[in-house]
C-alpha cells in the first residue's frame, strides 16, 4: 500500500465535468488499495473573479481580507470534489488549510508554511477515506487565514507529501511532463522521464513554468519524489529526482528561455571600491529585480557595468541609472529592451568539459551574436537579440541532440 | 458609547454598490463613537449558485461538504465589506464563524449554536475596529464547518448580540419594519413602532417572514432588543420588545395569514382512546408537519377529526389518511387544498374580552364562512376559502382599526 499526494490545478478542476473526471481518476487508484490525499486549486477563472471583486471594493485591497476572500476559491473546489467522490461511492472528507491545520507565518498573500499537523488526515486515511485538501491556503497562529501566493497549491501538495512521508507527490497539469524545451518553439522537444531537482529549479526560474519554484525547493529540501503528469491524458510524466538517482547520462537536460529581458549598461564608471553598490543600490531600493550582472574593466581607471532587468522595469531602471551616471561622473548609459535570455541546463556539465564551447559554436554557426554570458554550476545563459530566440533554441536543441532518447 | 450588532441580508449586500452602501451606513454610526459588529449573509443568488453546483456533483449532496461549500458565500461577503470599510478609512476586521469561534452542535445544514467566544471580537472592538462576522455558519468541536440553515444569519446576529450584551441588534432587510399586515394585501397596513417578542413569534410563524423564528426565540430568551429596519431607506423600523415595555395599548398588533394550507377530514372514526395517535402517527412518520388539529364528537360512538398540512404535502397526507380510514373502519376522508389561514395576533387579547366575537362578526358581515377555528393565548386563527383571503384581511384590519396610530 502506497501513499500518494495528488495535486490538480485550476484548469484540471475548471468545471463540473472536469471535477468528476478527477474524482474518477482518484477513485481508480484508491480502488487499488492505495491511500490518497488530493490537493486542489480554485476552479480556473475563480481567483480572477474574486480579485476583480476586491478591486471594486478597495483600490489596494487589504491583504488580510484578500486572503479571506481568495481562500474561498479552493474551499469550493474541495467540497465539490468530495461530493463527486461520494457520488462514486468513494468515502472522502474535505479540509481547508485551517482545518488541517497548515500553520504559516503571518505574511498575508505570500505566507510560508511553518508546520503541518498530519494527525487528522492520517486518521481519515486509516479509515479508508480519500482526503481532499484546499491548496494555496493556511492559517497563522492567531487563526488568521493566509495564502501562499499564486501557484501555492503546488507547495501545499509537496509540504503535505513531506509531512505524511508520501511515496510520491503527483502534480497534474495541462502538460504531460517536463520537456527538453518549449514544444511551441521546437516541435522536436522531447518529454524527459526524469530530471533532477536542481535542473528543474533552473528550468522553472528561467520560465519553464510547469511547477512553482518554491514547491521544487521544498521537495528537494524534504526529499519528496515529485512527478509531473497530465490531468487529461494517461502517461508516466516526468519524475523529479535527486542527482543520485539520475540515470540518464545526458550532458544537458533542457533549454530554457526568457522573453521578458532588458539590459542596461553604464560605461566609463570610475573604478573604485563600492561602485557596484552605488549603481545597483538605487535599483534594488526601487524593488526592481536584477538578473544577470557583468562587469568589465574598460581601461585602467574606469569600468563598464551591465545588468538585466524584467522588461516591465526597463524605463524605471533607466531613469534611475541616468541619475547614478551623473552622480558618479560616468560616461553614459545605454540600454536595450529587445533582448532575450537562452540557457542550457544540466547537471552533466559539472563533470564534462566543452559544453560551453559546443553552445557558443552552435550559435556562431547560425551567426547569432552573443550579447552577454553568465554561468552557474549547472547552467549557461546567453543574452541574444530577441529576433534570434527561436533559431537559438532550435540550434542548441540539435547541437545537444535533445531530440534523441538517451539509453539508460 | 453603545454597542450595536447590525445584520444585513443577501439583498442588502447583493452587489458591489450595495456592499459599499452598507459600509457607508456602518461608518456613519461608527464615526459617532459607537462600537459596531456587522453580520452579513451571502450575496443574493450566491447560495443558490452553490447549491446548483453541489447538485451537479452529487444527487443528495453530503451534508458536511454542503456546509463547507455554502459557508464560502458569507466568507466572500465579510472580506468584501471589510475592504469597503478600509477604503472609507474605517479600520475593520472580518471573521468566519470558525474564527470567532461560534461553536455549534454537529447537525450539518441545521446546526444549533452552543457557545460563542467573544474574546477576540471584544479586543478588536476595543481597538476601535468594526468587526464583520459571517452569518449562518459555525464550527463544531472537531473544527468541522457547520451552517445554521437558511436565514441563520439572523440567529448569528442575535446570538452575538447576546454574547456581547449589545445595546440593540438591528436586522436590516428590504422592508422598513413590521407591519400590521402585508401591505400588498391591505394598502392601509401600518408600520408598528414596537411589537412584543411573543407577537413577533406568532406573526413570523404565520408567514410574515421578516425574521427567522429561531432568531426571535433566541432574542427573547437572552433578552436582546431587536430592531427591524430597512437597508435602503432611513427610519426607526420596529423594535421587538418584552411585553413589560409595550406601551401601545392596541388590542391586537397585526393580522397574519398563510396561503399554503390544506385541510383533511376523516369522519366516522370509532371514538376510542388512542385514535388521534393512530390517525396522526403515520402522517408524522412521513415527516409531514401538522398545523391545526380539531376533533368534534359526531355522535355517541364516532368522532370527526380535521387537521391542516402544508399544501405541498396534501396528496401524500391524503393517501396515508385513506389507508388509516380503511384500517380504523372510519366512514370517509375528505379534503380541501384551496383554503387559507388568517390570524389576529396581539398580547392585548389576554386582558380583553370580546376580541373573538369582533373577529367573527367582521367576517360574518362580509359573508365569509369560517371553516375552522383555533386559538392560543395571543392569537385567534380561522381557516377560510382561499378566495376570501384579501377580503378577510382587509375586513379584520378595519375592524380592529389597525390603520390608526395608537396614542402612547
Amino acid at each position: 500500500m502506497a501513499l500518494y499526494v495528488y495535486k490538480f490545478g485550476g484548469t484540471s478542476v475548471g468545471n463540473v465535468e472536469r471535477i468528476k473526471a478527477v474524482a474518477e481518476k482518484v477513485k481508480r487508484t484508491h480502488d487499488l488499495g492505495d491511500q490518497i490525499v488530493v490537493v486542489v486549486s480554485a476552479m480556473s477563472g475563480e481567483t480572477n473573479r474574486l480579485v476583480a471583486l476586491a478591486k471594486d471594493m478597495q483600490q489596494n485591497p487589504n491583504e488580510r481580507e484578500m486572503d479571506v476572500l481568495l481562500s474561498t476559491g479552493e474551499q469550493v473546489t474541495v467540497s465539490l470534489l468530495s461530493m463527486a467522490l461520494h457520488e462514486l461511492g468513494c468515502d472522502s472528507c474535505s479540509y481547508t488549510g485551517s482545518q488541517v491545520k497548515i500553520l504559516t507565518d503571518s505574511s498575508h498573500t505570500k505566507a510560508r508554511i511553518r508546520k503541518i499537523d498530519d494527525a487528522r488526515i492520517r486518521n481519515h486515511l486509516n479509515e479508508g477515506k480519500v482526503v481532499v485538501v484546499a491548496g494555496f491556503q493556511g492559517v497563522d497562529e492567531n487563526d488568521n487565514i493566509t495564502t501562499l501566493g499564486r501557484g501555492g497549491s503546488d507547495t501545499t501538495a509537496v509540504a503535505l507529501a513531506a509531512a505524511l512521508k508520501a511515496d510520491e507527490c503527483h502534480i497534474y497539469t495541462d502538460v504531460d511532463g517536463v520537456y527538453t524545451t518549449d514544444p511551441r518553439v521546437e516541435p522536436k522537444a522531447r518529454r524527459l522521464d526524469k530530471i533532477t531537482f536542481e535542473e528543474m529549479l533552473e528550468m522553472a526560474s528561467l520560465g519553464s513554468k510547469v511547477l512553482q519554484i518554491r514547491s521544487v525547493e521544498f521537495a528537494g529540501k524534504y526529499n519528496v519524489a515529485l512527478r509531473v503528469l497530465s490531468s487529461f491524458t494517461e502517461g508516466k510524466g516526468t519524475l523529479i529526482t535527486y542527482e543520485e538517482s539520475q540515470v540518464e547520462s545526458a550532458l544537458i537536460s533542457g533549454i530554457a528561455f526568457n522573453r521578458d529581458e532588458a539590459k542596461l549598461t553604464i560605461t566609463g564608471v570610475p573604478d573604485l571600491p563600492g561602485v557596484a553598490f552605488k549603481i545597483l543600490g538605487p535599483i534594488a531600493d526601487a524593488n526592481i529585480e536584477i538578473d544577470m550582472i557583468i562587469q568589465n574593466i574598460a581601461d585602467d581607471a574606469t569600468t563598464d557595468f551591465t545588468f538585466t532587468v524584467h522588461r516591465n522595469d526597463y524605463q524605471r531602471a533607466k531613469t534611475l541609472l541616468d541619475k547614478t551616471c551623473a552622480d558618479l561622473g560616468a560616461r553614459n548609459v545605454t540600454g536595450d529592451d529587445s533582448i532575450v535570455k537562452v540557457s542550457i541546463v544540466g547537471v552533466g556539465m559539472r563533470s564534462h568539459a566543452g559544453i560551453a564551447s559546443t553552445m557558443f559554436k552552435a550559435l556562431a554557426d547560425e551567426n547569432i551574436n552573443i550579447r552577454m554570458i553568465s554561468t552557474s554550476e549547472i547552467k549557461i545563459s546567453v543574452v541574444v537579440d530577441e529576433k534570434y530566440l527561436e533559431l537559438a533554441v532550435r540550434a542548441l536543441h540539435a547541437a545537444f541532440k535533445l531530440d534523441q532518447e538517451i539509453e539508460s
